[in-house]
């Protein structure tokens, strides 16, 4: 197994195992559970694929992913409690899936000639979308749109630096471990401080200046 | 009309009223009703499509499923009033639409080649997708995910149990009838009897053990 | 730049101006802004070509669409305070943009040879849902089910009055004007006489007739 794909795969399992936490707070069953492990691990890529006409799907050709995750639903679902503290041990492996996905989605763009800009967001969609779409579905506006720490800017910089060390002729072998290393980096420093966008004022309803 | 395309217009039929009842509740318009209608009828099918790159789109292909389902959402619209115990009697066909796009999803799968547990997805995605892209649509957290009779089990069981009889080389003239009666059966038995999937407890949140 | 670009950039430019107000209100960060107006401005073209199987994407293929809404959403985020009267002015290019998407689903439609019903579908879809998946992302179940001034039987109407002209041998060069000058048009009258659809009672829950 490369590297690449250790990572792809600890991306893939930090993403279900978000989905298992996420589904037990809102009281689900095992098809809920399974269903959301799916969305986190899976949606954001989906979306790349089905955007670049990338067929098959990702989780489709690498069928065993779907397999790990299901498991990973099955197993934790036999454990009755699962402490408070589990989460916090999931930003390292969750901020290596949000580098991971999101230099994927990058290079895909690439490979499918889009300009970098597009390739950037594809890059961003990859990383972010599937924690967005989990959230929709469990009736919650997006983490990812409000006053948080940073994560879809972790991820746009991530590309744009991988655009960079490309453009200065440094080889993909060493310029996205580079870029991996940032956007974790990035990410934890952010937690670690608490370092968010500014938040905007809604544009009614509030008055005072 | 051969009998299993007569047995997909019940779905899509079945599909369609269950959109018009879950619209009106919501006190939506006849904007509303359509397109609940069309989410609940093809959604499903649309994302198993989508994910198989399956062209065109089976309410692309088989058009007159539109106006079908238009037409039931705008004759609906003249009835001011629908009994509560309409939705009483949608079990049965809500059922058989279930069998009927959990084994047109599972083929699907086999004919684009995934592996079995891929094609299972794709079965379970297709049989139940469109409710939950409704529920989602109307602000709830999708009921196939919550503590309910099960549902999208019977269609994953459903699943394995054609493959199952395929394996055992009995031609699909006779898995197929089976599987369907098999999945249809095992939901109304879930629904008359109130079966489960045990619901987890909370990670955080509540106490007590 | 033709007409045709011309009319599809302010349908683009006001989508993206939609979300940006739309995710104001929600308190969100750039993040959230820039994904909003992006999921307004591309949302309904993506669906149309994801169902039609037209690649690339219309937004990937016309790439400075993304830097366009992108760069609005950074220049909207340095003004601290929209005035509620912004959202007044939007209603004529907004009125534009669903004309403008919606002809543009019909004829892609047509050219890809679905029925006309199909086509008139995905006028609507191409004109309407990026509002409606910004909607549902922000947790509202979306305006356009509601019981408010006519939006979608604009864009409706407009593709079979597109239909019939096209029928009467028009070309399109007349055709497309005309369509556009009437969706324009009914929505602004919808909009100033509050003309709505008639709404459902629920099905349950209310008793008196």
């Amino acid at each position: 197994m490369s590297t690449y794909q250790l990572i792809e795969l600890i991306a893939v399992i930090s993403g279900g195992t978000y989905g298992v936490l996420l589904a037990r707070r809102h009281e689900m069953d095992l098809v809920g559970v399974s269903s959301l492990a799916f969305m986190v691990a899976f949606g954001g890529g989906t979306l790349r694929d089905l955007f670049l006409d990338r067929y098959p799907l990702f989780w489709i050709r690498h069928d065993h992913y779907a397999v790990i995750v299901f498991g990973l639903a099955v197993v934790t679902s036999l454990i009755p409690k699962i402490p408070d503290a589990a989460e916090k041990y999931l930003s390292v492996p969750d901020a290596l899936g949000l580098g991971m996905f999101s230099v994927a989605g990058a290079l895909a763009g690439q490979e499918s000639e889009t300009s970098l800009f597009i390739a950037a967001v594809l890059g961003v969609v990859t990383g972010t979308f599937g924690g967005v779409i989990a959230d929709v579905v469990c009736n919650r506006v997006p983490s990812l749109f409000r006053h948080a720490p940073l994560y879809a800017t972790c991820s746009f910089a991530g590309c744009w630096l991988l655009f960079g060390l490309q453009w200065l002729q440094i080889p993909d072998l060493y310029a996205i471990p580079v870029t991996l290393a940032f956007i974790v980096t990035m990410r934890l420093v952010a937690l670690r401080w608490n370092i968010r966008l500014p938040q905007y004022s809604p544009s009614d309803e509030s008055s005072s200046e």
